[in-house]
Order: C-alpha cells, then sequence, then structure tokens
C-alpha cells in the first residue's frame, strides 16, 4: 500500500503530502489486497426520478464503515461496441478484503438499503474482484 | 474532491494528513467528476500462465499518464447468483473525465498493448460509467 498511495498522492498532484515523513502517515495496519464490489443496477422504470431516489438509497448504504472508496456513476457517452451501456446505475465499492465485504454485506444499513429501495430495480449484476494493491 | 479526498484519506486512517492546512495539498486544478473505466476479460485459454502473461501487459498499460487508479483482480470466491464470476481478469481504472479516457484509448502505450497481448483474449466487456466525486 505505501507505493500505492504514494502513486495516488502523486497523481492527485499532492506533492507536498508526498514529501512527509513516511512514519507521520502510516498509522493503521494496511491490507494487502483490494476488493473490489461493482454492482450494475437496471432499474424497473429507467427514469430521472428513479436514478435519483436509487442514488439517495446508494449514498446511505455509503455509510457502512467498512466501505473505502465508493462511487455512483451512469454509463459514460463512450459507444465501442464492447462497452456495455444497459444498465440504469453503477455502484462501485472498495473494501480492505473479503471479510470486510462480508460484514458490508451483512451490515444493518445494508439490510436497510435493500429495504426501502429493493423496490426500485428488476435486476443487478454483481461483479466481486480481488487482486493485490500495486 | 476536497470532500472526497479528505474521505480517502480519513478512511485509510491517515489522520495526520487531513489535519494539514487545505493550502499544503491543494496544488492542482481538480475534477468534480471520476470517469471508471472497468473491463473484464475472457481469456481464450484461461489458466495461470495466461492470466500471469495478461497481468504484465496491464502493469505496462498501467503506465499511461492519465490514469489515476488502477487495479487487476480475479473473481472473488463470493457465489451469490447475482454474481457474474466467469472472466479471467478485471481491470479497472479510475479517469478525471472522459477526455482523459479519450486519450488513454489512443495513447501509444494502449495501442502497444492491444497488438502485444490482444492474441489472448477472445472478448472484453467493457462498463463506462461517469459520476461525480463525493
Amino acid at each position: 500500500m505505501k507505493n500505492n498511495r504514494r502513486d495516488f498522492i502523486i497523481k492527485a498532484g499532492l506533492g507536498a503530502v508526498a514529501a512527509l515523513p513516511l512514519a507521520a502517515v502510516a498509522k493503521a495496519p494496511e491490507s494487502k489486497e483490494r476488493f473490489v464490489h461493482h454492482v450494475y443496477f437496471y432499474l424497473k422504470e429507467d427514469n430521472a426520478a428513479n436514478r435519483a431516489k436509487l442514488t439517495e438509497g446508494l449514498l446511505k448504504l455509503s455509510k457502512v464503515p467498512t466501505i473505502k472508496l465508493f462511487h455512483i456513476g451512469e454509463a459514460a457517452p463512450t459507444t465501442r461496441d464492447v462497452i456495455v451501456r444497459d444498465y440504469s446505475l453503477s455502484w462501485l465499492c472498495f473494501f480492505e478484503n473479503l471479510e470486510e465485504e462480508e460484514i458490508y454485506q451483512k451490515h444493518p444499513i445494508h439490510l436497510k438499503f435493500i429495504a426501502d429501495y429493493g423496490y426500485l430495480w428488476s435486476k443487478v449484476n454483481v461483479y466481486d474482484s480481488i487482486g493485490p494493491k500495486r
């Protein structure tokens, strides 16, 4: 993660931070892997109001404490024929590892999200992948 | 992005960095959006040697300068029936915006990646999504 963090910081243009002594930033034990959870939602009725409603729910869901990073997106205007564009919203989360994603799956905030917003979608396609931080 | 960066830093346990004056870290102009490019590769012959070969290529590809973050993963051992697990490797990249992803698409490093490693895969499914940084 040290290299990864430095890379992140440098690419974000945060030279001042990168120059800090590493001891000043290396407080928490760090995982060597990253669990990527990417959900593509297909709304029953795909319109702006329902996308906004689902986004509202996802922002509540983002408070699950094991989520390290999240992103909510809509299909970009890219159109090469390998590109899948038929979903309504994309929900991407990073976790430290499988165990922390399992905590998310069972977390009361997640269960309440499904109970409160599950009526909106007809289908989800979920891609879970794991790999080393680099 | 300020909130997003602070969120990232806090979630990563880097309290010391978050306490810096913002002026010290806000050097580069920052995009308000994030472009997420997620590719699922299906290898012609899916085995460890070919996954390693493709990973080698993706690590070269990761040098395209407009890539802000990348991740290479394999399907996690999660098995709920909404989970898609039939791909060989996942390649995830973050860009600042559509224009920077277009630079990546046309970049010589990307073209060389396709020329050198394209023989390995039979199919790619690509999901491009855009949303605000939060």
